[in-house]
């Protein structure tokens, strides 16, 4: 069966988080470790999701999540007392994230031939800040934003399915990593690899699927020439 | 307060959903009267979607209303017997509607400037599908898909301002219809309407708000130089 829509995991498979929020936390809060600051905040990331997942709290955006973080990240790194403008900068680093370098070219490719949209743990406003920052030409915006609750709970991966209008099959899920993969795999998506050997700095991070998927790519340009095919 | 965002209506303010049914209808059942059946099958449209907004049912998008609606409307036409084919054909009509001859070149304009997404009773799968075929950009896919709900239901406008993330009199509600633009008023947003005397054929349509509003329009390309100011 071809594949009609492609739907993007969109932190670390289309955009380089890291090295955005590192250079925002250096400009902000000038002599700390932006790296270090970022990989500490990311770490926060899944936790405070959690709370969503498991209906301990009901929908609070990634701009909520990330902000709450940030006052306990700012004590850990000793700069417990920065001002209220300061900290809403520091969200917004989340906004100003750049693409991986082949994204813009490949996803104008893409969208040629496909119905595009992100699903990502990311709101309506993020997306479309990063979105609009990159030059990348989405169709709708599916994810967090559309299902008021967070990737890998199976709902947003049938919400995308149903409001993109093919079949499960048919919609192509992308992401840098597995267990993003295996979450859509469970609900009948298709699934494509991006390797992002660079996501977490020295970390490191995938470079390539840890379990069966439909493509693995080595870059999103890659994954075009393989559709392409 | 400056404006940041546009929302639209669609069926109607950007598509020209009469002429589009009709051809559709035409071409399908050759000897119907395309405008009288496009107007029937319109004049069906409120109260099917009253149902979901007084929580009779759960939601059901337009692909489902509209199918219920044309097994009816069908019989009052003296075309009981269409097959199950010809029906669905019937229903994706609404998919390949034509925009009002100034849009395309005025929502490039405007997508300079603004963060733009349809605010309308299309779901996501609808408003791609019109979308591509006219070469509109959008930002995201807000309105009916992503609240579950009718316009005009007072959640939708409000789920538009907060996905959006700007102020509501930043966001700016564009409609040919004056009780949409009055549901949107009541919201907070700023309010936009759009002239569309031939929407309804001849039964004419509106040629200026019924109500206040913050813009009143010939046309898109003139609410894009009011803009432009």
């Amino acid at each position: 069966m071809a594949i009609r829509a492609l739907v993007f995991d969109t932190f670390g498979t289309l955009v380089d988080w890291r090295s955005g929020v590192a250079r925002e936390v250096e400009r902000l809060l000038p002599g700390l470790d932006g790296g270090a600051f970022a990989d500490a905040w990311r770490g926060r990331y899944q936790p405070s999701m959690e709370a969503v997942r498991s209906g301990a709290r009901p929908f609070a955006d990634l701009d909520t999540l990330q902000a709450e973080s940030l006052d306990d990240l700012l004590e850990a790194f000793g700069h417990a007392g920065v001002s209220a403008a300061v900290k809403r900068e520091l969200v917004l680093a989340w906004h100003r994230l750049d693409a991986w370098p082949e994204v813009p070219a490949a996803m104008a490719e893409l969208r040629q031939k496909f119905v595009l949209a992100p699903l990502s743990n990311g709101h309506v406003s993020l997306i479309v800040a990063l979105a609009r920052r990159n030059g990348l030409v989405f169709d709708a915006v599916l994810g967090a934003g559309f299902s008021r609750d967070y990737k890998p709970k199976p709902a947003l991966y049938r919400d995308a399915v149903t409001a993109l209008g093919f079949a499960a099959e048919e919609t192509l899920m992308v992401a840098s990593h597995s267990n993003d993969l295996a979450a859509a795999a469970g609900e009948g998506l298709s699934t494509a690899h991006i390797a992002r050997p660079h996501e977490n700095g020295p970390a490191g991070g995938e470079t390539g699927p840890a379990g069966p998927v439909t493509f693995a790519a080595r870059d999103l340009a890659d994954l075009a020439r393989q559709l392409a095919g």
